[in-house]
């Protein structure tokens, strides 16, 4: 079918999006009608596919206006990309759509005709970009608003070739994708709000030992889906010579014992600005400090599960469990990735398939009805809206698998960065950040002394054991005396650290710099600064935490 | 009974020592006897306690000599300590063993009176230096050899007040002890021949994945034992309400299912001379980087014979196993130590009591006829020469255990760190080494590289995933190429990880100044500077390593 037909058909139909997706990247009939309770969904899901491991910077940190900021990158400064230009030829949709091959390849944005072939080796998500060959980019941006910076359009316009014949303009706009996200807690800090994420601020973070649900930072990929909790099932197939295929509903379910475990979860990119500012720029949401939140999470044993299923201990060496969400693309391929299986045999790990966070039903923007948790491991793994589970043997093959959450040294870019021979991030190295005061605050000295406080975390089970401060840029340090942790056994603690330290200032000092740094149980620490953990995706940002702040005594 | 009464019965009995022990520090008789085999040994063993933490350092490291040096600094070189001073008074020992209390305390040397009250509240030991009190520190330091520096020598003549008189003079030279030590292979290292403390070779340690038995690096606290296989017996003991004893002989032990371990064994210490010379002096054998070596261990799973023993599941939480060797030190204390109970019973820790090492009868110096194997914690937990397994609410009370193998933060002091609140260290963190060349060394560069060797590893069973090198301090990093490592499951990572890594130089380089640094399955990551992680006991030593070479074209 030609990129005009699937155009013509696009604008006649109501249901377009999904229509174009079907027909372009040539998906999976089968998985893609699975699940009935899916297809309302899937019709209001757009048909963009452009790899996330692309997902920009959407936020230039330095400016201190989170709202005004977001409307200017996120939402509506494109820097005239798009706009008419009289100087150039016009283009019909037919001719565009022939240029869909590596020899030749055009996109449309709005009114312009862009030939990016040149630009398809630097493209760092590899053969992804294809799949927008002789078309508009606009729905795929619309899934991955992060595209969406001044840096991306300007990027864009420079290889403007042309103009969209007015007869073969589509309305693209994403408002359907986007109307039936859930109500937010205004106090959550938004870096971007199509895909919706959001960071707790500082001063919350440590407010409560158990971060409550409304404040619980939020990291989509994807809309979110709207599912029913008495229609949802979750899919369990394991393949050992003949495959067998089981199906729980949550009521099923909750046939095997019920636990909870006291786990934080933490985005691989937490605290990534610091890298972004202190070294060089890197690709991702910008998050400060508040990709990191802590909850007691209740469900049944994932260890259950798959016994109940057939699944032996034997032979699970080098296999892995594929978890996949109901969330999709804009191909309609599902959110997913995995964990090594024998990762998820191991009782001490508590994995848990989730159906109440805190006490309470899971919200949505956390997976409700049912998620995995997978303690002690980037939250990437902890897969929302959980659908699917697989052991196979094989990861993941989901480019959020294949293409993201792995990291490099500070020396590969994204031409020599090798994803697939760079080990999944599977677990999280050991990190803390000053919480109150906040960077630029004015503190007042009591009897000498000022009182600060964060948190600390490490992933794998390890424990917090120390949090040491320097005032004074590293000449001396003082440990936190308060530790506000889990009583969890050795080796299983996965909730956060909250700690409260007490430094002593002089009398006329009147400024402080402020270092943190954790010591965990495997008495591993921190590095002093990002320089040589810096890596393209800004992940793994665990360098001491600096803020500097004004003293009134 | 006096002093001067067991001074005189030292004199005229053949077995001096092991007299005075018993009745100097009032030993447990019952634990001193319980093993007929040891009696032999335990009568050769002087009578000297002081506390392990003040193991001095022993070597100034920047001496290439090692062998001058070890008979300057630690055989020989005692500064005229101990000499005949004419202008001093002469005491008797009756009335300096009246000087026993904090409030007036003496110790003699050689011909030396010393008045060490003052010195009391800084000792490092605390009150175990009491033992000494109004008596020769000869034979103590006979035992613990590591305080024979000059330094110290110096510092106890600083408190020099008079002679002993000539009379009360007793030959307290500590040949007996030593007669039975094992014969060791002269290319090991030695750190402290007394007792014997011995690192290989780092070129030595990238020429096996498994070293060798005879190269494997030595730590000792005590000489070592002399134990009969035949005979040896392992007791068991589990207060639980009522407490269960239980004695296996080797053969006994040969019933559970025996099992292999790969795994390194590193001193805490490891790379403390480093600690030493980039930051300031620390307390402890200057280990350069050899205090580790890696070997396939055999035994039986210790899981296993506890639940043979009726060790339930249950009721384990905040308990200890602590792990008791044959080897006794100057007041008949076995060497012990503990580590937490739920540590030791999860499966995937792999304890093991072992017996064999690399496919031969565990040799004298490594635990003969069997030790304990702790994978991924420091060497120290993994007991040699085990006599006694206890299951207790309590850790070990050694001070080998107490006041031993702790850190603290870089600003802590002998009088400001609080060894009591410190935990343990039951793992280790992220570490790794160049091995070959070595610092100093001038390498060849062929077709405009140059191939370097190491080593890598991390405790608690995290892999090494990666080995960067920087070869023009931290503005560029090459990942070692070639690694090789154990096969274990995730999690289970005990071996070390030996890596290739080839450096890119220019035509005229001349010189080259190389970092390692390791990054583990936590992606935890080495700390750039040994400053921030300085201790007072220099553990833990795990920042880069880097060393100069010259390159010949």
């Amino acid at each position: 079918m030609s990129l005009k037909n699937i155009l013509l058909r696009t604008i006649n139909q109501k249901n377009k999006y999904i229509n174009l997706a079907a027909t372009a990247v040539k998906i999976n009939q089968e998985q893609y009608n699975h699940r009935d309770q899916n297809n309302k969904y899937k019709k209001t899901v757009a048909t963009a596919l452009f790899s996330s491991v692309l997902i920009g910077t959407v936020l230039a940190e330095k400016s201190k206006n989170n709202k005004k900021e977001l409307k200017e990158n996120n939402e509506e400064n494109t820097c005239g990309a798009g706009e008419k230009r009289p100087d150039l030829p016009t283009y019909r949709a037919e001719e565009i759509s022939k240029h869909n091959s590596k020899k030749s390849f055009w996109v449309t944005y709005k009114n312009g005709v862009y030939d990016v072939t040149s630009f398809l080796p630097s493209h760092p998500g590899g053969d992804q970009i294809m799949n927008a060959g002789g078309y508009s980019i606009e729905p795929f941006w619309n899934v991955y608003g992060m595209h969406k910076t001044k840096e991306i359009y300007a990027l864009l316009e420079s290889y403007r070739i042309g103009n969209l014949h007015e007869d073969d303009m589509v309305d693209l706009s994403d408002e359907e994708l986007w109307v039936k996200e859930p109500i937010r807690d205004k106090r959550l800090i938004v870096k971007t709000s199509k895909p919706f994420n959001a960071e707790i601020p500082a001063k919350l973070q440590v407010a409560h030992f158990d971060t409550p649900n409304e404040l619980f930072y939020v990291r989509q990929h994807m809309p979110v889906p709207e599912l029913d909790s008495s229609e949802h099932r979750v899919r369990v197939t394991i393949k050992n010579g003949q495959t067998v295929t089981r199906e729980f509903s949550l009521q099923q379910l909750d046939q095997f014992p019920r636990t909870a475990v006291r786990a934080a979860l933490m985005c691989a990119g937490n605290r990534r600005s610091e890298m972004n500012e202190q070294v060089k720029p890197v690709k991702g949401i910008s998050w400060q400090g508040g990709a990191i939140s802590n909850a007691v999470w209740e469900g049944v044993l994932l260890i259950d599960v798959l016994k109940a299923c057939g699944l032996e201990d034997t032979s699970t060496a080098g296999k892995h469990v594929i978890f996949t969400g109901s969330d999709i693309d804009a191909t309609g391929v599902n959110f997913s990735t995995s964990i090594p299986l024998e990762q998820a045999l191991n009782p001490k790990n508590r994995i848990l398939l989730a159906t109440h966070m805190n006490g309470a039903v899971l919200p949505p923007d956390h997976g409700y009805p049912l998620r995995v948790i997978v303690p002690g491991a980037p939250a990437v793994r902890s897969v929302k809206w959980l659908e699917s589970i697989t052991i196979s043997k094989d990861e993941s093959s989901s480019h959020w698998h294949q293409k993201d959450y792995r990291s490099f040294n500070a020396s590969k870019t994204w031409e020599t960065a090798d994803f697939a021979s760079a080990p999944p991030i599977y677990s999280l190295p050991v990190t803390s950040a000053i919480c109150d005061p906040a960077h630029g605050d004015t503190v007042t000295a009591k009897n000498g002394v000022v009182e600060i406080r964060g948190y600390a975390y490490s992933g794998g089970g390890a424990k917090i054991l120390r949090v040491d401060i320097s005032p004074d840029c590293g000449k001396t340090w003082v440990q936190a005396e308060e530790m506000q942790s889990d009583d969890a056994p050795p080796q299983q603690h996965y909730a956060w650290t909250l700690w409260t330290a007490r430094i002593p200032v002089s009398k006329g000092q009147k400024e402080l710099e402020l270092w943190a740094k954790a010591t965990d149980s495997n008495f591993n620490t921190q590095p002093e600064r990002f320089n040589d953990i810096w890596n393209i995706r800004g992940v793994l940002s665990n360098a001491y935490h600096r803020i500097k702040v004004q003293i009134k005594h």
